[in-house]
């Protein structure tokens, strides 16, 4: 219940937790007349609000890459209880995308400013060409290879520390695109790799390897770049010793090719401490 | 390499178990200008061997439905090693239908007419409405309600043996489409269920509640109203102890509400020496 004489409330930010199947969505930003996340939120947000600020996600991910946990800000006037706005926004969504965190922050939060690490998670099924299970296709690579281990781990090895990760960013034509990362920010093709390692999982479809990795930031398709280079090592084409003059060239094409979209998931994003509620939480 | 003089080949029946994820089907049964499975594997056949025999599926699957193991069976004229067939089927269908057998049998095979015992499986995950993990949701049903395990454990015992099922048939207008396992047999709807669980799962997704039916023969959504009724007694709505009375009844409105298509999966279609290898394979 709202007493009337309330003043009118000041924006007050909010963080959210997304999970999505990219499956069906052209990526995170949006784009007119086409399914996107950042769209299928914002006019969620309208319905439940009467309010469409355009929300800020971590980083945007290309159509056909999912999320474990997106993280998303913007700023609403209407004083909503969290627990309220999370159920609302569940209720109003796809089924393909979910809420699984709905906060108020500090007015200083910005989902991609604020961020000061990312994990990403690719899922590839090794020596899989047309017998992935229909029930992992939509979210794994099903690679035609059988994958040498200790080869990957190799090749994984080389991506940890600061490199100049040129080599493995998409070549956009236009370079404003390039940094989809932090595109207010400089072009730097730097990034530090904090942890960079590949795992099995057993899952009833079948085994899976999974590669994750940790950074301070990731370039414009650089996941992808790296898996895909790491398969031509793991399917014994290239040498995992060839990756430290790939990184030196600084050029898309000394690297290998780009990984498919549909076993790229963004697992996760660390904030130092900027999405602490707000001192002042909204009452109901 | 095929000797010219060679006599063309008899029809040669074959038996193939597919995999599917039914969300983007209108079902099994073919639709004209609609996406459903038969269709596929009959176009894919058109495309490969330049036949499109109507293949025979164990029993059709509704909108929506999924196969873990779906059979189907048809003939082809066109000489072909079964290794060839499959990886031809799993190239040219969507990746959302995977071949996982094709081989050559005797040609008293009928995927429908000879199959002996059918299990299904259903999916729920409970106290999950609005929350249910985009990475599940399009196999699963999200109930709304926690589940009492002893009382489903009851309701599903209740199943076992020889019953008349009319009171858990679809009430189709059309009695000829009222028994769709067995549209050429008897209009009976008195079926033996072997054996009705429940069984819990982890997931990395969260833990799921999963019903396991076998049986001779289910009748058109008979599966997805035992689920639903069953959801009724798990969440407190029914006693267990109702469905003597409701199978008695013999009444569709007797029992409780349909449980949705999204999770069920076909697991297993059982035959009894039916589907041996052709006496004389073809050579390639």
């Amino acid at each position: 219940m709202h007493d009337s004489t309330t003043t009118a409330p000041a924006l007050q930010t909010w963080k959210v937790v997304l999970s999505y199947d990219g499956t069906d969505f052209r990526g995170w930003q949006v784009q007119p007349g086409l399914p996107t996340v950042q769209g299928e939120l914002q006019a969620a947000l309208g319905r439940i609000a009467g309010e469409t600020p355009l929300p800020q996600g971590s980083g945007r991910t290309d159509a056909g890459v999912h999320a474990l946990a997106q993280v998303a800000s913007f700023a609403l006037a209407a004083p909503i209880p969290p627990q309220n706005l999370q159920r609302a926004l569940n209720r109003t969504l796809p089924a393909s995308i979910r809420v699984l965190e709905a906060k108020t922050v500090q007015s200083t939060f910005h989902a991609r400013h604020s961020a000061v690490a990312k994990t990403y998670e690719y899922r590839l099924q090794p020596a899989a060409a047309d017998h992935c299970s229909p029930f992992l296709a939509r979210c794994v690579y099903a690679c035609p290879w059988p994958m040498n281990r200790a080869a990957l781990d190799a090749a994984a090895a080389h991506f940890l520390g600061e490199h100049d990760f040129a080599s493995f960013a998409a070549t956009d034509p236009d370079l404003t695109t390039r940094e989809t990362e932090e595109e207010a920010g400089p072009l730097s093709t730097v990034r530090t790799v904090f942890a960079s390692i590949w795992e099995e999982r057993a899952t009833t479809e079948g085994s899976l390897l999974v590669y994750r990795v940790r950074g301070n930031g990731f370039l414009h398709h650089m996941v992808r770049n790296l898996v895909g280079t790491m398969v031509d090592v793991g399917r014994g084409f290239l040498s995992a010793d060839a990756i430290p003059a790939m990184l030196a060239a600084r050029e898309r094409s000394a690297s290998g090719p780009t990984a498919p979209a549909r076993g790229l998931f963004l697992h996760s994003v660390e904030y130092d401490g900027h999405d602490e509620e707000a001192a002042l939480p909204l009452l109901p």
